[in-house]
């Protein structure tokens, strides 16, 4: 089957080939309000496959779902000093409702601290309410300036969880087990991309954080993307909105509070992080559609053999799509199966029915094989489980082979142009602000073994330094 | 078990005993913008399980979730001369974005008709692209000058559906599938409450449609709640917007369309359409927690044995929480589970283990009963369906006593003071805006027979008239 490209080649601009996989995947389009976002139903199905297995994982840590207004007076965002400094420029901003000019401004939530602490000052009277675990799916708006579907985006999808605890350490243990047990291990085991976890530097923390934690992957292009963030806030909203608590022995403190996010810009992770020239490459515990049983064309009992097969796959568990779209020429369709990046694909003529085999494309590999129809569904879980592993394994041998240990500011410099560069913190501290004019920056500190320090000042950390979105 | 009343009397003042219900049963808070409203983890999680049902249905019509911007250009909702007529007072501006004044002011959508119309003119070339099945979960915001938790606020959750069809007819049918399959389906048979379903007269339709059909349920006061619509627009957003489609026969057609939508009120119907004196009662097909164990004392092995119940039952796959709050006073908690209205609640102490019996309440009855704990974790599939099909039989029951078919205007009013008046349209069409000056409204016109008209003048149509939320 001759190909004629359908994106534009990685290799020649990956921006581009970024844009064109979004648009002939049919994942979202361009909003009519500068930086907003279309999610078309692909992506919104990939985005919802993202969430089924994010929420089981934030509720299996005791935290509830709830739901806070989507406008936030503006006084509210003045109370922490170092929040709103942080979220100010970004600000969408309602000065009419109801047709009269409002008494105070509202904003639409950038995210949402500060409104939930006014109901943490309200629902938490003694340590009995503690810890109270929220966690809330909204929208969020924070205008952009230099918008990108599903990477930058004045109105974004994301879920915002909200903790308050009776002691600084349970808040540090919980703003970990969120990082490692609901993001590290979503994105490495369905997400299928490996990440570098660690500590942001205070430049780059959370404005009213006084930890930020993140996890960090490689994209194709060798730029680091920010995937997620899970922040120790101390007792800074506490003491901003009075928020106390009655302890066990009968004095009044202030709780100690973690934030933590992940947003529909894992979309643009997935896509590179895993897409090559034909398109996505969806790993199998995340695909909406994991298999895709093509009818090449409905003669020979094909039609009957594709549907039967389907029914097999859908019995056994499989999310399982029968393409029967026989006025569509087979080839346009199997680019589009391509370009979808339905790990799996089947596909059932005449003559393999004949035969009595089907034809097997794996996304994860070049070319095709053929197997046996009978029990073929019941061998598909396990190539799938296969197929997610492979994913993961290319995603980890790039992310390695892009990234390298240096030991002077300038081999970082060099290295950071084309992956990760490991090297001492110690060694390019104090010049961070500096590295970053140049468009590179601190993703992460990390202790020498790749674990992530909850100290401030912990000894002989390795900074992880890239280009990143 | 002597009880203090937590709750206004419903025959006090079922107003107050409403917002008592939403505060106790700790469902909802006001929000601090004017109507807006903060969902807590238990009136989110009843919303969860109303999504997760209606989402089924709504895919299993074959529509696709999706997802379109928060903010729409102004100058989009002026493009349909009755929709903006319908929603200009209600509207939220965002005059304001990243710091400097926009050029063209964004509204915060209060539905997305325009916005979605403006890419249905973009997707849609051909008959081929058609039907066009669209849905999504989202908020939107209608500025209220009366707000009441979940019945009216000024930002709401809701899902709102949006299609496009070849003829007139694939539209109506498609109208009339959400409004029953979907929606009907859902009311009765898992929020248990029966609703007179029916068209809206012009004067109630909504704004930009052709046709609006709708679902009415009455509340235990008597006045009617709109559940649910489903609207047919024709091909009125379609010229507004120049949305047009290749025919089979080569000829350029604008498409017709229908739009659909259910919100959060769906929880203040729960409230209102099965809550007494005691608080709410869920039925347990949408109960996030269907049966509640209830260790009375931990002594004589009774904690022992409620875990194992809890655990039996889990593996029977029915939604259970262990109660094992032995510090708070067995009164206390047996207070909470009603007011939460869990269906069913099973007490363990030291004296029913002894006896190796629990003692059973079920929130449809008075009084409570006891059961040999050996086999008891089967039974309780049977006795859920059982307390699910008594809920929907008492709401029926009320709504049908409450119900008087009248023949002339003076007694229709008289009976809407106190339910749903039936009366020949024709005998009172020419004063419909006289009697909505005096509160009451039109809900829905039905055939005799009770089904749907979907004709504008079909001959011998009844009103249905009533107070109304």
């Amino acid at each position: 089957m001759a190909k004629t490209p359908v994106l534009t080649p990685q290799s020649a601009d990956f921006p581009r080939w970024y844009q064109d996989v979004v648009a002939k995947a049919e994942l979202a389009d361009n909003g009519p309000v500068r930086g907003t976002m279309v999610i078309r139903p692909y992506g919104y199905a990939i985005w919802e496959r993202m969430q089924a297995e994010l929420d089981a994982r934030i509720k299996a840590t005791g935290a509830q779902n709830a739901y806070f207004p989507l406008f936030i007076p503006e006084s509210y965002l003045h109370k922490e000093a170092e929040h709103v400094e942080g979220f100010s420029p970004e600000l969408a901003v309602v000065t009419h409702g109801g047709g009269k000019k409002l008494e105070e401004p509202a904003v639409v939530r950038p995210t949402s601290e500060t409104i939930i602490n006014v109901y943490f000052a309200k629902w938490i009277q003694s340590y009995r309410d503690l810890p109270m675990l929220l966690n809330q799916w909204a929208n969020v708006v924070r205008w952009e300036l230099r918008p990108r579907l599903f990477l930058r985006t004045t109105e974004f999808l994301w879920q915002e969880g909200h903790t308050a605890h009776a002691t600084q350490a349970d808040a540090r243990d919980y703003t970990l087990r969120i990082l490692h047990d609901v993001y590290e291990d979503f994105m490495v085991n369905v997400l299928g991309i490996p990440v570098a976890v660690g500590r942001k530097t205070d430049a780059e923390k959370f404005a009213g954080a006084d930890a930020s934690y993140t996890c960090e992957a490689m994209m194709g292009d060798g730029k680091a993307l920010q995937m997620g963030t899970s922040h120790e806030l101390g007792q800074n909203f506490a003491r901003a909105f009075g928020t106390q608590f009655l302890t066990e022995t009968g004095e009044q403190e202030h709780p100690w509070q973690t934030s933590w996010g992940v947003s529909t810009r894992l979309v643009g992770a997935l896509i590179m992080g895993h897409g090559d020239d034909a398109g996505l490459r969806i790993p199998p515990r995340l695909a909406p559609v994991q298999v895709a049983v093509v009818l090449v064309r409905d003669e020979g009992g094909a039609g009957e053999a594709a549907a039967a097969l389907t029914q097999e796959l859908r019995d056994a568990g499989v999310r399982v799509q029968l393409d029967d779209r026989v006025d569509t020429s087979f080839g346009r369709r199997a680019v589009e199966w391509e370009l979808k990046g339905a790990p799996l694909r089947l596909e059932l003529g005449p003559r393999d029915v004949e035969e009595g085999v089907a034809t097997v494309v794996r996304r994860d590999l070049t070319g095709k094989d053929s197997a046996r129809l009978e029990g073929l569904a019941k061998q598909v879980p396990a190539t799938l489980d296969d197929i997610q592993d492979s994913l993961l394994a290319q995603a980890k041998a790039r992310t390695d082979a892009h990234t390298e240990d240096v030991t002077t500011l300038e081999d970082a410099r060099e290295a950071s142009q084309s992956g990760f560069a490991r090297v001492a913190w110690d060694r390019i501290r104090d010049d961070e602000a500096r590295i970053a004019e140049g468009g590179i920056t601190v993703r992460c500190l990390q202790r020498p073994d790749g674990t992530v320090p909850t100290e401030p000042d912990e000894p002989d950390l390795i900074a992880v330094l890239a280009r990143a979105y």
